[in-house]
This record gives structure tokens, sequence and C-alpha cells, in this order.
């Protein structure tokens, strides 16, 4: 099977799961729940539990307990999404060519579909307290659990998304430690706790966490800086969407502050690391290793 | 010590845990921080906290492990009001005297804050399991923890919301089963939270648990019941806030639907019902008691 085929199928896996644990559309309370399946549902690449998934079978990880947390780490993105879009955010209409959910179900239920996604995220992932059969499993499991909401939260994706308005606002007072804050915290962070929570539930060492939260961090960070690469040197026809939008929109990204060359050798630098975190453990992955790879390097 | 003084020292205690596990005011993340605690701190009654903590001491609950889960619970409340008084949901610009999140910090970084609360809320109450010195107490907390969501999501609080909401915009629908509904997630869901957690932190047996969650069901809607009475009987001296405004706004409640004195014997029965419970265990709690009381009795 080639790296594509392979891909298809892990891909199918995860929208199985992300079926078994979604909330079934009933009761009083269902226009919220269809309003957050809507979202969920909507596609995309699946990519943080992907990550989860492959960096628990790199570590000997077996057995169902990541699963509700693959679920859940997919929940708090689509959460973030669905509030992303609203109308006091990004006031945008379409994602994936699809309305948004405010576009939809209005803005009030496209909030409390947003609280309801990233409150279910919790109780999903508390799910796999049931699965934990002895004391090790459980810690490891609440060990899961803090870092999950710690990565998505004022520390993490939150605390990035709080600097990223306000930086939008005041443009000329972004320096370069800001603009990696941000990048930090709003794109790696849930990249980081989906690497480090699969090598948890898979019982690794806490250098080996530690370890992983780097290499997440590049592969996060690197995947931000291909984007703001990607809006200057790529093709409509390629990406599916205009170009320039930076320059345009006078955003200040990596390359609007260091060029194009500067910014594709931070790139290169960010993935040698990565990759070469991955190749240190004692089991490799290889299609984990493609996977980042390709994520990284990407024309779309 | 009369019942007013006492409450006022266990309102002062649970301000100093509060104060202990909000976050701090500093960091790229600054602004959506201070909005965080700019509505927790808005002051309130702390009535799911304190009806934690007296809950667990009616167990026989000792030192701290209660306290991440008490702080955690108001910051759930208190993310509740913070997108409830959005523009897109009720639109208030005043609470309890002050100018609501959005009034101040604008509707983005309102919508931020209370994502911010609600996901620190889980960051918090994760820190119990750094309290729990044996696999007996990590169960507990677990479960404590799996209580906390389920009761603030879909399946609590938010669902309630949702069927507000709806029930809202076509009130000639709303039945009695509907509206006992909204009263039972949007109000008592997060009561029962609050003293079933309370139990399990304290080692309580799963029949004393379901027993505090119909106890804290009688409080939670008698609370409300109540809320409805005196928008017809109170005077606009004592309550601070206009009356027979829900007969303005047309708003179906369990007066306008069963009249005054129905809605009165049903109080009656439910108070009834949530003091007998309290009464049949073990050990008493009589501030407890008290308080459960004051709080359906209340004249404003």
């Amino acid at each position: 099977m080639n790296f594509n085929e392979e891909l298809k199928e892990k891909t199918r896996y995860i929208e199985g799961v992300l079926d078994a644990y979604l909330p079934k559309e009933e009761g009083y309370q269902k226009t919220v729940i269809e309003a957050m399946n809507y979202s969920v549902l909507a596609g995309g690449k699946r990519l943080r539990p992907m990550l989860m998934a492959e960096t628990y079978k790199m570590f000997g990880g077996e057995g169902k307990i990541v699963e509700p947390f693959m679920a859940a780490m997919e929940m708090i993105h689509n959460y973030s999404l669905v509030h992303d879009d609203l109308p006091a955010m990004d006031n945008d209409e379409y994602r994936r060519g699809r309305k948004t959910t405010h576009a939809v179900y209005g803005e009030g239920m496209a909030v409390l579909a947003g609280d309801g996604l990233l409150n279910y995220a919790f109780e999903t992932a508390c799910l796999a307290f049931e699965m934990a059969e002895n004391y090790e499993k459980y810690k490891q499991t609440a060990y899961a659990l803090s870092i999950l909401s710690k990565k998505a939260g004022i520390y993490g994706m939150i605390g990035g998304q709080c600097a990223d308005i306000e930086a939008e606002d005041s443009q000329e007072s972004v320096t370069k430690e800001l603009l990696l804050f941000i990048h930090e915290h709003k794109t790696a962070a849930l990249i980081q706790s989906a690497m480090m929570i699969g090598a948890i539930l898979a019982g690794a060492d806490k250098k080996q966490v530690d370890e992983l939260e780097k290499c997440a961090y590049n592969i996060g960070v690197a995947f931000q800086i291909q984007d703001d690469i990607l809006d200057v040197t790529g093709s409509i026809e390629v990406l599916g969407k205009p170009i320039g939008s930076d320059e345009k929109n006078n955003k200040i990204t990596y390359v609007t502050m260091h060029g194009v060359e500067k910014s594709k050798e931070k790139v290169a630098e960010m993935s040698g690391e990565a990759i070469a975190i991955l190749k240190s453990f004692p089991k490799r992955n290889l299609f984990l290793e493609k996977l980042a790879e390709q994520l990284i390097y990407r024309e779309k």
C-alpha cells in the first residue's frame, strides 16, 4: 500500500471513531447536537487524531483507550473553528465549501454548539477512565486529560487566539517574539497535545513526552510558516483560494517579516529537527515520519 | 454564630479559594485572562461551590481535594453567564450592576473569555488528581470529573439552554414536560453537579450520590419556580428589579401555566422532599439544610 492509500484507510478509521463518539441527534436538545455534528462532520484532514493514533502506535500502544481522546481532540479543533467563524470573530460564511455553523443555525445556536463541543470533548475523554484497567492506566489517563485541557486553553490555543486578535488590531506592535507566540499557541499547541497524549497513553516516559512536545512544536510552527509561504508563492489553481491575501490584508506573517528565502530555510530547519526527534525513539513509525514531512512540504 | 454570619464567613472562604485558582493576568494572553477574572470576580452568591463544600462536609470529607472542583464549578457557572449575555443570546449590557464582559472587552474577547473559563474549569479540576494519594481517591476524582462535564454539557446545562432558546421562539409549543426539562437542565443540573461531586469526593456510595441527585433536582427546580412566583407576587423594592416582566414578555413559566397557588404548593412539595433526603443521611449538616430552605423560600 502506498502512502496515499494508507492515508485514506487511516482517515476512514478515524471517521468511524468520530461516528461512534459523536452524540445522537435526539431529545429536546436535538438542535444543538445537530449543529455540533454538522461542524465535525464537515470533513477536514483529521490531522490531529491521526497524529495521536500514530504516535500511540509508535510507542507500542494497543487497545482502544486512545479513541475517546482522538474524538475529543477533533471536537476541540472543530469548536474552535465554529467560534472563530462567528460574526464577532472572523465573520466567515463559508468553510470547506459549506455554510458555516452560524450561517445555518444562527449565531446563538453556534455559540452553544461550540460550547457543547468543547464540553463534550471532556465528557468523551473521561470515558477513557472506564477503559483504564489498573492504577497505572488511571494515572496515564489523568495525565493525558490534563494535557488535553492545558494545550487547548489560555496557556495553549485560546492564549494564541487572544494574542492573534489583539495583533490584528495593532499590527505595528507585532514583534518576532509575539509572532512565534501566536504560531506556537494557536497552531502548534493542539498538535503537541495530540502527539503527547498518544505517547502518554502508550506508556512513554516523561523525557520522551517532552521530546515529542518539541517535535510537535516544530511541526506546528513549520506548518504555519509553510502556509504563509504558499500565500506568496502558491498558485490559485493548486491552493483553491486566492493568493497574496496576507499582503492585501497587511497581515504580519513570518514571510512578510523575514522574506520568502529565510522562511523556507526556517521550515527546512524545523522540519529536520522534527524528523530527527521522531527517528530518535526506540521504535520507528515510517508512516508518521512521512506524514510529518508531507504536512510541512505541502503545496496546498 | 447565627446563619447569616456563618454564610458570610463561608462566602469569604470560597472567595479565597477562587482567588487561589484563578489564572494570573500576565503574558501575551493577558487580556483574555482579565476578561475571565472580571466575570468571576463580579460577585454573586457562590451558591454552587458552597453547596459542594457543605455536602463534602456532610459526608465527612476532609482536606483540600474539593477546592479545585469548587473553583471549577464557579468558572463553569460564570462562563455560561458571559455567553448568555452576548448580543447573539440575551444581549444584556449589565449584570449585578456592572457592565457585562462583552460590553467591556468586546464581543470577540467575550466569546474567548467564556471558552477560556469553560476550558480552565477542566484544567483546574484536573489539579485534584495531584492531591489524590491513592487508587481509590483517583477513581473518585475521575468520577467527579465525569459528573462535572456531563452536568454542564448537552445532557445538562447546555441542553437546557438549547431548549430554552427554542422555546422562546415558539412559545405556543411549550408543554409542561418541556418546561420541566428546561428547569431541570438549565437550572438544576449545576446544583446537582455541585452536590454530587461534594459527596463523591468525600467517599459517599453510589446510592447516596443518586439520592443527592434527586435532592438537588428538587432544590434547583423549586428555586426556579420560586423565581417565577416572585416575578408575580414580589415587590420591586425587595427584588431590586421590575416585577411582572414574565407576563409582559409573554414568557411561559410554571406560574403562567399552573397559577400562583399551585406553584406555591409545588415549591413546598419539592422543598419538603429535598430536606427529607438531606435528613436521611447518617450525619446531618444543619447549615446545609438551612441554606437549601433559604434558597427556596427567599423573597428576592
